[in-house]
């Protein structure tokens, strides 16, 4: 049996090795390399998902997954190893079940999706898109039903990234999130506007680099095992335990922009640098989900990053580096600058009140077209009518309506959107649960202090890597299923004092 | 046959990816890898490096090299497919001919080795990697006894870097140009000493980065498919056709070291760049022998950028970057301080001139440990004999003379020096061709214009990539056998009126 165990890691070890170096290429992709090198990138990344693709699909992986599962089962549910097998048995069972010529039809669909999408976006036009929509469709059906025996066809899809979530318990949970936050909304909207203008001098790109990364610093980044670089889009990205990056992009005129993309996606990676050494090199290397990933970017990003002890902290530093443009502007000021809540209609620029609303009409949206309620041709209006209906607001155009998201346009129609705001809902549970264990937790941030926080995060969550789902997470973290209440609470003290709401 | 040459095009091109994969992730670890991240980096690599061998190696390439060996010879010489076979079947069999299992353990040894000697190096301790040293000339002797048949035993060793070269060749040729550089280096010493300080004055990074960048993108270098960035080490690197990168350092307070450098590997880089994409993806995609890779990079670096011609153009620009450094140091000052000829220890520190001394000691030394005329035991020894017989000089340790390179303590011992004096020697052949077939190129030099002695080297060497052996592509480009007459007299011709030589 050791034997086994010790040849499905090293194979493991092998396809971590391949995955290690795909993210090494798209990194540099994103941050270095020139203009000409992007075709033979393209082929490089797609030679190296290949073959970690074949190296996992691999028979002899199922055999060893299979000689394995007594075992497995002879131990402590959360032991390395059983979970290791646990975990690397679905994953298996997920990657064999979609043929390869399926699989591959599909990317190659995606690619020119992709494609088509970078012209119709700047040109407004949705019917450019429109055809290759409805064979994304058509796939992400089809890919769905490799699995059947699902209760709703989306689940599949939905559980590739959440796994153990399905479409009807998230669109419970989503409709009583709604119904909690639309009157928080339309509360907050009948107050006078915050003034956000602070942030709109001109900041120095290398003075907001520095003051990012000394909070990241702070927070427990290692910048010995991670670095952080420019990109168009901010992302983290693992190349192994001890190298794990996050890129962020500045504007030298909105400095919000900068500084909590850094603190968002140092959330992910002090998660991914959390786990915990004898998961390295396999798939429980990683975190759990897509949602509990989010819940630690937004966690440091909001319930952190932008509490007001925290900047009792910080702002007289912030202040420090930038002195001509906030030198007079006040605490109070600032702090209601950067959580000013606005009706938007861009997802990514939406502060924590109204960022759920644009998820929701998202995901519903997702389980109407697979559900075949929604042909792809209405899916315009449909947008159209759900932003009237749920933020008040008209898109002028396309661009920035059906069209501003990449996700439809470079994978399945079903599961891209829900993990943003299980993340929101997470983050706040679990916040929640540290600050019990933990009651000193947010006077210590008001010292710019977070090693009790990390702690209790990386002793409760980032260590376990992917040895449990989100939903068994949240059961030993919290005791319970998933609540929207601790977020809801959370929304109201904060909001509430803000804008002086009853 | 097309569709067997098709299949051979596609597995090496799966293979180039792999490889093109492997020089991203060794120039990340290069340049921006966190300190932590090296022992992952290390595994990723040797798996993908073990990939590709694997690939190469699989008897499958050799059947169809040998199925499509009729239709080689059916070819021209020169075409693109005949090419391909023929270079890919040498390499193939290259691959072949040495036991994995020796291979394995070399590359272990290896590692160990460079190890050993990172730590002996500052410690000035030769008898701590001695015992690895006796045990790399042992593999180096194994591997070579892979190819029986050979005439000296450093043949094999020799053709891995340059192919068709063979030990008693290349030492009448050192010897002869040995014979011509020591009474130059004698007549130099015997002059007054340049006065160099004008180099050493402080002159800010960016601004040398920035200057260095002008020069070669002037030359060619093109920046849409390449880029340059800080190493320890400077050194070029190939992820695809499109995607060429130098590196540099930048010493503050010595303005020849970046500068140089830059050119330097700058002129590797064009080499790369112009290689013709027809040949992309191929084992023809790249440089035909380490000695005629450096014949450019030396080129570009001595030829063309430490002429006086080149500063009469470029003086006045250095001078307005660095107006306070320069301003009252005239051309002449100038050009004498990038020129200076002095006996030195430290090979990869030393001039036009006396550089070859250093390799050619080197080699000398190479083949008597190969020949087992000389112990390993004796080998510091023999190093402070030669120096201070071809030098004059005396090491104070063996810190700065037997251990100061890294190629003995990472590769074989045999093959690694002989292709930098080979580049010098070919440096001057081919430019000495290229002035013959277009004279206007000096003036052009002088104007700041190097269109047609790129134009001139893209046509007769880089289009080519690997097709032809270093000494077919000289019999190609200079009609007979590597000579060292237009070196010497392009040593005897700059140095001469430089040191007012008779």
């Amino acid at each position: 049996m050791e034997k086994k165990l010790a040849e499905l890691k090293r194979r493991l070890l092998e396809i971590d090795d391949l995955n290690g170096a795909t993210a090494v290429l798209n990194w540099d992709q994103a941050t270095y390399m020139p203009p000409a090198g992007a075709a033979a990138r393209g082929r490089q990344l797609a030679t190296l998902s290949q073959l970690a693709h074949e190296k996992f699909i691999d028979p002899e992986i199922g055999k060893l997954l299979d000689d394995l599962r007594p075992y497995a089962e002879s131990l402590p549910y959360d032991s390395d190893d059983a979970s290791l097998i646990r975990v690397t048995r679905r994953q298996y069972d997920k990657s064999t079940k979609v043929p390869a010529a399926l699989l591959g039809a599909f990317f190659q669909h995606s690619a020119a999706t992709y494609q088509a999408w970078t012209q119709a976006r700047p040109a407004n036009d949705f019917t450019a898109v429109q055809p290759y929509l409805e064979k994304t469709l058509d796939f992400s059906r089809q890919i769905a039903n490799c699995f059947p025996g699902y209760d709703h066809i989306a689940d599949p899809l939905i559980d590739f990234s959440d796994e153990g979530m399905k479409a009807e318990s998230v669109r419970a949970l989503f409709s009583e999130l709604r119904t909690q936050l639309v009157p928080i909304v339309q509360a907050i909207i009948a107050q006078p506007e915050a003034d956000n203008s602070c942030l709109h001098h001109s900041f120095p790109e290398a003075d907001q680099l520095a003051f990012g990364k000394k909070v990241i610093e702070a927070y427990g980044f290692d910048f010995k095992g991670g670095r952080q670089d420019k990109t168009h889009h901010p992302f983290m990205t693992k190349f192994a335990l001890g190298d794990i990056r996050i890129t962020t992009r500045v504007k030298t005129n909105d400095l919000s922009e900068a500084l909590f993309s850094t603190l968002h996606e140092a959330g992910h990676a002090m998660y991914e640098m959390g786990v915990s050494e004898n998961l390295d090199g396999t798939p429980l290397a990683s975190g759990a989900s897509s949602g509990v990933h989010e819940s630690q970017s937004r966690l440091w990003e909001n319930l952190v990053g932008r509490s007001l002890p925290f900047w009792q902290h910080y702002y007289p530093e912030l202040q420090a580096a930038f002195p001509e443009q906030l030198g007079i502007v006040s605490l109070d000021t600032f702090y209601r600058a950067i959580n000013r809540v606005e009706r938007s209609l861009i997802r990514t620029d939406a502060d924590e009140v109204t960022y759920n609303l644009h998820v929701m009409i998202r995901f519903d949206l997702e389980l109407a077209l697979l559900e075949g309620s929604l042909a792809v041709k209405d899916l315009p209006d449909a947008w159209q009518a759900r932003y009237q209906s749920d933020l008040g607001l008209q898109a002028p155009d396309n661009r920035d309506g059906v069209l501003q998201d990449v996700h439809w346009y470079s994978g399945t129609i079903g599961g891209a959107f829900q993990g943003y705001t299980l993340g929101n809902i997470m983050s706040a549970a679990f916040f929640d649960r540290a600050l019990a264990a933990q009651p000193a937790i947010m006077a210590e941030i008001g010292r710019g202090e977070f090693a009790t926080l990390h702690g209790w995060l990386k002793e409760n969550i980032y260590q376990h890597g992917a040895k449990f789902t989100a939903n068994e997470l949240i059961e030993r973290v919290t005791g319970g299923e998933l609540s929207i209440d601790p977020y809801i609470r959370y929304l109201r003290t904060k909001f509430g004092a803000l804008y002086n709401l009853s």
